[in-house]
């Protein structure tokens, strides 16, 4: 079992990722308290019940708040920040007055409808659990103070006496996953075995209870014997996250083989090339494979964060490659096209296509066809993702390293210092990178004497080049890495990847992508938007090899790519919706990365396109 | 003002349609009978209140029952059947006899609401006294019986009185459009001004009554100032065709510059390349300009043929080639898509692609996305579509020709004899084509000395040659239509056609067919299904030029189409969903007509293909 390096030993700068964790600092967290504030989330931890003036909560207001504070925690870690602070400690002298005797807290199931405590499998009471113990570890972490944390560890006396002791509650396991994961945490954070145990007692009970029998909850099957990822994308891939952490930990060879071919699957066929899963809007759910629809995408954010916590758990069984591409897409596609570059607006579902033609279809009745939105909001009625993504940002370098005590693995590229230790040895990584704009990096590696650094080279740099201590070195890749053993206590080591744009093709199976290609760099799917472009998106046709011109855009912060393309059109004068004599014209098709989509006028956009070669 | 030539006036044979009447006539009228038969449709009109053991009709089961019988009609004017002619008798007995002393009459407001009458405008009752007095009018042109009739006129004069004198009735005009051409057809057939008179009050009335405003069913605004269109298209269509007839018999400028916009809306942006309109079934309706999604398509088989209803009607105004290319391809495709070949089983939607994958997503909750049948069944609850096409196909001839006193046009090509009067003077125009099979026409005009036959070049065929008596002709095409000054009393009349495989291409705004092509032959739409092809249908990418060889395809009694495509596939052994490194591939693939498509085993289906020249 390799360990994950935490972001906590990792200082980012001078990067993409530290402009985005500006942001996220300085505006999100903000941003998102306020949109909470305004409609009565903080509030409702007065548990003032609604008949008397109190703010009647959603089921899953819980978790909403408990995410932000996660999102504190990890930003007050580096940055202190007073008032963030007090406010998360107002919530605590909330839960800690407001909850149980013995030890149960909702605020729904206490100040609306305090009878049906552990009744409705569907309530979202062990979720909102889960996440406020992950809130309550991550305080715990950054401040050193336990209080929250004591709080929870109650609670989950509660839970587990009454799912497993007494077996009272109406259901046997969580109708949405996360506490699952959040017990795998506390049992890491505490050495509490119970803990592991009860974590393990849900994923085992999952499936075996012939009345809780959903495929939309991941309950159509012993967890063991699940093959293809189904159902409600974010419960399946927290599960799948929890499921991998209790096989890292324990050794289990059933529960890893069920992760790996749920990985495969999602991977190989059911996958977004932006990282996005769930591909519908029907159940917010995995559909089939190959089942990719690209402008009615569902692609929740949360989910495609989601399938990162399941790959990054992965990686702690093995070093798949396949598991560190999967993060990159998400951090670069499927999570960051979740927030738009201020900060403030946010993207539940994440469309690889936008045709407002059909978006404002004038018919009068039953209108109900899915079409995502084409505008980021500041919060919505359910808003998991806005907190999700402050917490997946702030906590992004996560998933740069792994370690065991042979051999450190490099899967992600971000400038800054990873200061460790394995077995009692200090172990100091720097990395300095303008990545993803450029594909250079160079690394320095202290006091790794005689062990081995991997440095992953993505799938997608087909020409690399690799200079150790200044010197040109033909080491191979082996499975995704090159593996360097290293010899001195300070190893230095420049790496250039090929950012060249790059066109990917999708499997013939997938209807939706099938004679299109996307138009890639580095690690960064790119697509068009119909304020650059002047013709139809749809009608757009890239020509191969690709003739491609790259320059920095400005207002959006990125590079942009300028690609030759061709156009049918009719003859002029003449409007036929159907015709067999063609104008075909040459045009330059602009594409910017597909992160920093609608955040200009509303307008179309496209990721795969039509081609001629 | 032009008159069209009746089906009664033409004997088809020996082509195409002849085949297609011999099944209707033979197999379709018969299944349908038997299929409302089975599901208590004939029964219905015995009016016993369900309470007392009768059978509770739908509110539109008077009108399926009079398109059968219409049909019925059409057919026994050529093709004596005493078993259909007494059961329709059989039907008009009981019309008799539950007839209301007032004139009134209605399956469903009988014997279920007798007190709700004329209360609810969306309940179909204007609808169903229209196809009644449609198929009164065809009973009493093919027996010379007018007992039915004569009922129906009863009714009419009842409708008149609420509807007009009175105003009782708690709507003004139909909420869905129909009986507006039936009271046209009543008119024309007995020469009273009264039926015109209503026909004219109900599409003035139209539009104009604020509690009425629907866009739904073309209601938004008065019809002389609808330009483009819209609601439902069924009903709409019907709308257009009224109006259509009385701008041609009254010559009102408005209403034909209503009709001229109306259609050319459609026509040139919301029409499928098959002639279906009403792309979306949300409301069965028109959209919005250029969205014609294809896997999703509604395209309903009675809204292509009424769109044929109102070009034909627009036809006796003008002769724009638009409208027989319009009728063209109702006939070939957007409605003969609507029968199987066996003459049994039909498409109330007649979608453009099938995706099987899609089409079982798995999702275990709020699975409503929607996708059209992908087999044909023999009755629907909802089952206007068989009877109307039965009633289309049985008096298809009625496209064929239309004339004034100095010019007679021929707009389709079929094998046949018309023989019709030309003030006072006996004209005979035969025909002799394999078409569309073959594009070679000869023509026979007899006493037609003195005046024009003007024969239609459609638009497809790029290439053509004519010979009059025997000599080549290099005689221009001016609108679509080559005019031949007829010398003698007998003029002979060769045409060939261009029937080569070609492509066709959609407006660049049309997003879901930009960047693709269609392939078409003559007047045929083509279409690849997965039975005959190895390669996921969305992956095949057609060749241009175009290679293309043709053959017989007896199980289908088609042409068959083999052209070259290419397809890309990730490299031998690997399985990956997104790839960079294809392997292009030369394949056949294999296309059928469109009309021929799911009367094989069930799987895919496309119509617009990717494309590489």
């Amino acid at each position: 079992m390799y360990q994950r390096v935490s972001f906590s030993n990792i200082d980012l700068f001078g990067d993409f990722w530290e402009k985005r964790q500006d942001i996220n600092r300085e505006v999100t967290i903000y941003s998102i308290r306020d949109r909470f504030e305004d409609t009565g989330r903080f509030q409702a931890f007065d548990m003032i019940p609604p008949e008397q003036g109190g703010v009647k909560p959603h089921i899953f207001w819980d978790s909403d708040i408990a995410k932000w504070i996660e999102s504190v925690a990890y930003i007050i870690e580096k940055h202190p920040d007073s008032e963030l602070e007090s406010k998360v400690e107002s919530v605590i002298d909330k839960i800690e007055a407001h909850q149980g005797a013995d030890g149960y807290f909702n605020l729904y199931f206490t100040s609306v409808e305090p009878m049906n405590r552990f009744t409705n499998r569907d309530a979202h009471e062990l979720y909102c659990a889960g996440h406020l113990i992950e809130a309550a570890i991550a305080w715990a972490k950054a401040t050193g103070r336990e209080r929250f944390l004591h709080l929870m560890q109650k609670y989950v006396d509660y839970i587990e006496k009454v799912f497993v002791e007494e077996e009272s509650a109406a259901f046997a396991t969580p109708g949405h996953e996360e506490i699952e994961l959040a017990l795998y945490k506390l049992y890491q954070y505490t050495g509490e075995r119970r803990y592991f145990n009860l974590a393990l007692h849900f994923i085992n009970k999952r499936g075996t209870v012939a009345a809780e029998n959903s495929r939309y909850n991941q309950s159509h099957c012993p967890v063991r014997e699940q093959k293809t990822a189904e159902g409600h994308s974010v419960r399946a891939c927290y599960l799948y996250a929890a499921m991998a952490d209790l096989a890292a930990e324990s050794g289990d060879a059933e529960l890893r083989s069920a992760c790996e071919q749920l990985f495969d699957n999602i991977y190989r066929k059911r996958c977004y090339i932006t990282g996005g899963v769930g591909s519908s809007c029907q159940g917010e759910a995995f559909t089939v494979d190959y089942d990719l629809p690209n402008a009615g995408a569902y692609a929740e954010t949360c989910a495609a964060i989601a399938l990162a916590f399941f790959a990054g758990r992965m990686q702690r069984i093995t070093p798949n490659p396949a598991y560190a591409d999967i993060i990159e897409r998400v951090m670069y596609n499927g999570m960051l096209s979740g927030v738009s570059l201020n900060g403030k607006e946010f993207f539940y579902e994440n469309p690889l296509e936008i045709i407002h033609a059909c978006r404002h279809r004038n018919v009068s009745v039953h209108d109900a066809e899915h079409y995502p939105d084409a505008r980021r909001q500041e919060i919505f009625g359910c808003s998991c993702c806005p907190p999700n993504v402050t917490r997946f940002i702030s906590s992004i370098a996560d998933y740069q390293y792994t370690y065991d005590e042979n051999t450190v693995f490099v899967h992600q590229y971000m400038s800054g210092v990873a200061n460790f230790d394995i077995n009692g040895a200090a172990v100091k990584i720097s990395q300095k990178t303008n990545y993803p704009i450029s594909g250079d990096i160079d690394i320095v590696a202290k006091n790794m004497k005689g062990k081995i650094l991997a440095v992953r080279i993505p799938f997608w740099s087909k020409k690399y080049s690799l200079y150790l201590d200044g010197g040109k070195s033909d080491k191979e890749i082996k499975d995704g890495y090159i593996y360097i053993a290293v010899k001195n206590d300070m190893m230095s080591l420049t790496l250039h990847l090929d950012m060249k744009p790059r066109v990917m093709y999708s499997d013939p199976r997938n209807a939706a992508d099938a004679a299109k290609i996307s138009l890639c760099r580095g690690p960064l799917v790119y697509c068009m938007e119909g304020c650059d472009n002047t013709y139809p998106l749809r009608s757009i046709r890239l020509v191969l090899p690709l003739e491609a011109e790259e320059f920095y855009n400005q207002a959006l912060d990125c590079i942009q790519i300028s690609a030759k393309a061709i156009v049918c059109e009719p003859p002029k004068g003449e409007e036929e919706l159907y015709y067999s004599n063609p104008t075909v014209k040459a045009i330059t098709s602009e594409w910017i990365p597909y992160y920093a989509f609608a955040n200009r006028e509303e307008c179309d956009m496209l990721v795969w396109c039509a081609y001629n070669q």
